[in-house]
């Protein structure tokens, strides 16, 4: 295992210490029970509150900021936060307006999201969780009872936090994100595993030619494992995949998310996007706002999901307004 | 060879289409030859213009848009443009006012810029050339005589672009330019090499436990090669060579770029960013301005560098002034 690390143990709470030097004007980190909090936390409006296991940064922790995420609670590298880190999370961002907690569909995320907002609860507070799982490769999976949830998570705490921001009600917020998953399909291939830094070994083995179509972003299993073909070829079958799914139809107007695993570069990336709008506007699907780079990541493996999201005006503007994080900046 | 491509010869063109469509917003391509030119081209001001071999996006077409490049001229992979690119590039946007050319110090960019330049000077523009050379690493190199370019180039490119914004004359963005340079210093390593899409296979061979310290963006030697280190002694060691070189002093005014050579995940690399900055505060150097991410990366290298500028209230202005490019963005 080649990394740039001290004690895998130590991984993300030194991770955590770099993030808030670099980021201060944006955000804090709490310890014991690691949380990274806006560092003005909201007053008067709704919180929207994320996390997860670490390991598919810039997701949650780079979100963080005015128009997005009150709080990201990380996990150990691929390994759900304790209720009580959520419950931390919710704490020193909620008050009387409530909080959105946004939950991918894991097990173990599922639960202690669940557990923590009933704590929160019998605190007072008005805490509700929506669950994505956009993702649709697989049914069930390693982690997971139903689909994952993937890329559409970004797109998700874009649109929510852009909601509380602009005064949405926890009602509006909730419905919002409701609406937001009902709308939003991805899927992701591997070409390479990644090592979870304390494992120490690659999570799988794929060899020289081969790749894994519908992986999840801890290297789950996918759909089937292929060999490797031409850029043409695997993103007329992602775009297949997705396209099918929903389906979305000619005419619809959507964002368009090409995302990058980690180790796979800009230029494949750019490349991949490409394709991906020639062959949606074949389908008579109408690429209005696009994302493109590594923003939900699986360490360092090598490979791509692409994320559609079926948009309107009202989400068009929300997705517009202006964000302030380390790792998604526009309009301010 | 595992990548997300087509036709390795057309890795570049393809990958350019994409970049296009993902930011129309912002900048057109031009083909045969390739130039990325942004979409509102400067009337009565200097332009900045820059460019190289492909491979380490978002250098430079990424950073084209309001505020940093009005062009960028990318060659193939790890390969300098051709110098009737490079006029292609400063004919598309250099008007009475002049256009500065920021040149990575390697013999074929030099070279190709340099008879750019004078082909443009005979069409009556005055058009200026500055050659960076911040990497401390080693004094000459594969395809360098002197110091090579490295992420002091993303620094300059941001400065340059917002003194051409504000109106500077060519004299002034020009001697603004040789002031970044003077003043900024790199160092990088790899952990693992990168593979040229023409080339097949890896640029070079690096045992398990074996690092490259002073490794260029193309994958060149650096200084030494090392058993793999801790974190702590990894980032004290680059540290070390950068503030030793200049040097930077006790009470110096930083800006402190922790940039990815494109493999290496996020949580490494704030994790690494954490470490240089409590070890830039034992020396007394203030950080007051950071970058952190894949800024200039060299395909999927698993690796980083450090760039340290000294920064005044000026460059700190410029610094800090409005961004809009595809991988830099803020303030508009």
């Amino acid at each position: 295992m080649k990394k740039i690390i001290n004690d895998p143990a130590a991984v993300v709470a030194e991770s955590l210490r770099g993030l808030a030097l670099a980021h201060a004007d944006l955000l804090r980190v709490e310890d014991d029970p690691a949380v990274v909090v806006r560092t003005d936390a909201p007053t008067g409006r709704v919180a929207v509150i994320s996390g997860g296991g670490s390991g598919h940064e810039p997701l949650h922790g780079g979100f963080v900021g005015p128009g997005m995420l009150d709080a990201a609670v990380p996990g150990p590298v691929f390994t759900s936060p304790t209720p009580d880190a959520v419950q931390a999370g919710i704490t020193a961002t909620t008050g009387d307006a409530g909080a959105l907690l946004i939950v991918k569909n894991y097990t173990g995320d599922v639960l202690n999201f669940e557990t923590a907002a009933e704590l929160a609860a019998a605190d007072g507070l008005d805490v509700r969780s929506v669950v994505i799982d956009d993702d649709v490769a697989v049914k069930d999976s390693t982690y997971t009872a139903g689909r994952r949830g993937v890329g559409g998570t970004v797109l998700l705490e874009k649109i929510a936090g852009a909601a509380a921001a602009r005064g949405d009600s926890l009602d509006a917020v909730e419905a919002l994100a409701r609406k937001v998953i009902g709308q939003v399909r991805s899927i992701g291939v591997a070409l390479t595993p990644p090592t979870v830094p304390h494992a120490g070994t690659p999570s799988f083995e794929l060899a020289d030619d081969e790749i894994e179509f519908g992986i999840g972003i801890h290297g789950e299993p996918g759909r089937e494992r292929l060999k490797a073909e031409p850029a043409d070829a695997l993103v007329a079958r992602m775009v297949e995949a997705v396209v099918s799914d929903l389906p979305f139809a000619e005419g619809d107007r959507v964002l368009l998310f090409t995302n990058s695993m980690g180790g796979t570069p800009l230029v494949e990336l750019y490349l991949a996007h490409g394709i991906a709008e020639r062959l949606l506007a074949e389908h008579g699907i109408v690429v209005e706002r696009r994302l493109v780079g590594p923003y939900i990541t699986s360490l360092e493996m090598q490979g791509m999901s692409l994320t559609l999201l079926k948009i309107d005006d009202e989400l068009t503007e929300l997705w517009d307004a202006p964000v302030r994080t380390p790792a998604l900046r526009w309009g301010s």
